[in-house]
């Protein structure tokens, strides 16, 4: 093994041909503050080991709404340090009788880890409308492609967890049901879009927080 | 310039260096029986100019149907020259009170030119739900982001025609009714995804061809 | 259908759960002031519809110019909605007689789509310097592959009108007699460059304002 | 709700136009035995729900080894559906004392949900060798960024366990020590490499099966 | 330093959760045959050390042409081992009173080094036409971006060597004077793209192989 | 050719349509002050051909150290030119005897010419741990695929000189000797990731210059 003796030319290795090389990108933790670009967000300058850890998917979030499911996210916005890495993750808590309601990620594809509880999974692909539905049990893995309408329902006795990671650092979530009453689309071009009556219409803004 | 004497040795610089580059890859004419790959369809041998070309946009669309509107696609499968170059395009024809219907394209972002009539188009974002809409006149243009939620429909008085271009030859188009009701999904499922009763769940089913 | 009092529930899972994804990534509005990034522009941060339309397109441009041609361009300098999106626009005017003169796009294919006249248009692969010439007629479609040398030209007795899109936001425009003529190559680089004697190389120079 | 008495002109509506999108691709599932292509594998033909599910993760891995450490890999080569759509999966079980030795991923970034147990993982970053180090427990998560060299092993009093995301289809996975001992590399190369003599290289061949 | 007997413990790590990933895209030397896709060739199923290697820019190329000029090419065609890695190579000879012609490479950014002889090497930019211009001397390296037109001349009095990098496997060479006048672009129709009179074309046509 | 009467003409058509595509990104030449993106730096306002330029590779580095090897690069932050064009260059001198110790480039793949000099080049794939190596004389070159562990050393009786071309401007470099001991990988974890035992670690880490 080298004698010790070399430690200074070691060091003039070490310092000298590869100090300019301290901008090289390993990684780009997000500087959310200073905003998003195509790529994703400016990279932060002082990063540190709990830039890439993060622990607020420990814990279930709350079911307690019509769904019966919450959706607890992991993206750049929580978790900065995945910021231009092509990843990202989410926790899914669904409760007995809960559904994950019909929704697209417009930006990546998800692929789930049940670690918890018995559900039915489904994506329908474009075009032919074609279903893609499976029962999982804890351990089983399913991957829903990109942009592509998909829903999970807790057919168990017990709540069900899934771990998700995500194709990219910001996913986008966009459900059916809120794209659709849960703003101000206004009530006579709802009927164009969905063939419901009006009175179905105001039943579904009153029930999703919409505006007429 | 050049005296023609120079032609032998012009010659051996054509054929010699460059022969061997004969398979640079300038387009990639998909050579579609051969099937897909995640990066597009291998490449036809043998091209000519008819394969940069295509005819079938020039006609209105038949629309005659429950939307009053015709989608016309000239995606890879019809118009293979587009392979691989990150482009593709189709024809909308909305007849008077027609609607293109609530949909998404997964794999792509969508830029229409209005070229005849007037239209309402809309998309809306993810997370937010909120609506991005605009009255369009003949000569607008407007871009949908790829994979949101979006419709058009005629507000005038004659037929509006729009050509479409996206930004992938193979966009796909999921239309949000015939991808819940068009198909297969169980009637004890849909109340799940839509909160519509059993005989609202059989209406649509039965009016979108859909199976119990 | 849920009853109104799930409102304060339903709320909480809107608000809670997903507030947090507020950043999420559907689009990127080009803030130009802001300069440029490999991959487009940071996103301007109050965005309305009114970013992701653009109506200047709709006019004929001016084809009173040597090449009896008019290019109107939309990129992302004019339609910033189209950043991050991997498309653009825009419009070409061809009087009759006139020609869009031989040119590439360094960063996009072109799509056109022939609304209006009959032309010859043609692009030239590289290494074995083949020409793909179609003559279109109105509603005609045809695609330009990303940086070969292409051109049109009217061969119809009414002005001609090509809308075309880009699998870009910023295509680029580089037109090979300005490239070699409208800037200041020196007059002794010119003839290695194009064979062509003094004489010539002014009368371009002159027609084309460059400077010697 | 629109009357049955549509269901025809529907019919044609959902045949006619799209049908000449069947090969939209939402998705495209490996096709092994065909080989793989820069961008991944051609797409089966014929596809169902199976494809896109897999139970393989969901028993513990035979830690009886060195490291007492098993990898799990649900990469394409075992879960074909993930083909094209830049994710995979894999199980990590680290026994007590355990060890992920140092490695790389060169194709993806790596993403690790800690479902048991209580682990240190750490990656170093290129150039200015800092070291990123989390002591883990079980909810949290933490990234690795593509390429770079990263570890993890079990402080706790029990198994640990991990579920791990890749940025892409294929991974890959290059364990350093197996890098340098496990194969060919001729024992008067290695000193030049690690500073180790000839005692010990041999040392480490016969460890590891390596050939002189 | 572990005992031997873990050998066969070892083994069965190194055999068993291993083995399954044997089809890892580590790399994807082109199969030639098989033809091309958009994202390069299939891969060969069988590779040595020689597929990442090769002689043939070893040796000057043959200048006795009408540009004095040899471009010796090591793209996928040649060099089948760079297939799938964003990058290529070749070698441009440039003989006292040479130049290396007006052209662009549509599919790659070019990288320079000068190991022998002096250089002018210049690019003109897109819509401005402004000319970046630089004398380079050996050692000196130089970055063209994708897509533009550039050019080198020798001014030295010794022969020009220059090593060339691209940013892809296969980056095309579009040389202007060849895309006009060595094909069969009609004579009438090139004093549109030109402004060249009929008797200068032909002899542009007559010294460059071209066909009328 | 036309007439100079044409000039004012000619100047509006440059002049007017095009103007506004004055921020068309044929380059982005990195302003580095600004700090990174993940696809790299925001774009300096101002750029001269001597951004394009760099004549730091032309003297060889300095080879006395333990190594006996010199690495000079010229990644976007010596040669900002590169930045967001997918590629980059650097210098390796291998001094008689010398060694390019073990590394990897998680950011790009790696392509050399030799110009100097006979050495031997290797690279391990991962998995299967195959050695991938090669004898190089001058003239020879040889690509190293992304991420992949790598090494070359000089077996001839002269230095030896590699030009380098990597596919991307910020390839990185993780020495895996440095990576291993000069940081502060704590003394006792070093032994579960090399089996060394602790004289050895202070050895390494001495000669290294790491930190207990």
């Amino acid at each position: 093994m080298a004698n010790a003796m070399l430690l200074p030319v070691i060091l003039s290795f070490l310092v000298l041909p590869f100090s300019a090389m301290a901008l090289t990108q390993d990684f780009c933790v997000a500087d959310l503050p200073r905003g998003d670009t195509p790529a994703g967000y400016p990279c932060k300058e002082h990063v540190s080991a709990d830039d890439f850890y993060y622990s607020g998917l420990a814990a279930p979030g709350n079911t307690n709404n019509i769904f019966r499911t919450a959706i607890t996210p992991a993206s750049v916005s929580q978790f900065p340090g995945v910021n231009g890495l092509g990843i990202s993750a989410a926790r899914v808590d669904i409760a007995v009788g809960g559904v994950a309601p019909l929704h697209t990620h417009p930006a990546a594809t998800e692929l789930i880890f049940v670690t918890q509880g018995t559900i039915v999974a489904a994506f329908i692909s474009s075009d032919s409308n074609t279903v893609y539905s499976k029962t999982l049990y804890k351990g089983d893995i399913m991957v829903f492609p990109q942009g592509l309408l998909h829903y999970q329902y807790n057919i168990g006795v017990t709540p069900a967890v899934l771990l998700v990671a995500f194709s990219g650092p910001n996913p986008g979530l966009q459900i059916t049901l809120l794209a659709l009453f849960a703003n101000n689309i206004p009530s006579d071009v709802l009927p164009k879009l969905t063939f419901l009556d009006a009175v179905q219409i105001m039943k579904y803004k009153s029930m999703l927080n919409g505006t007429a």
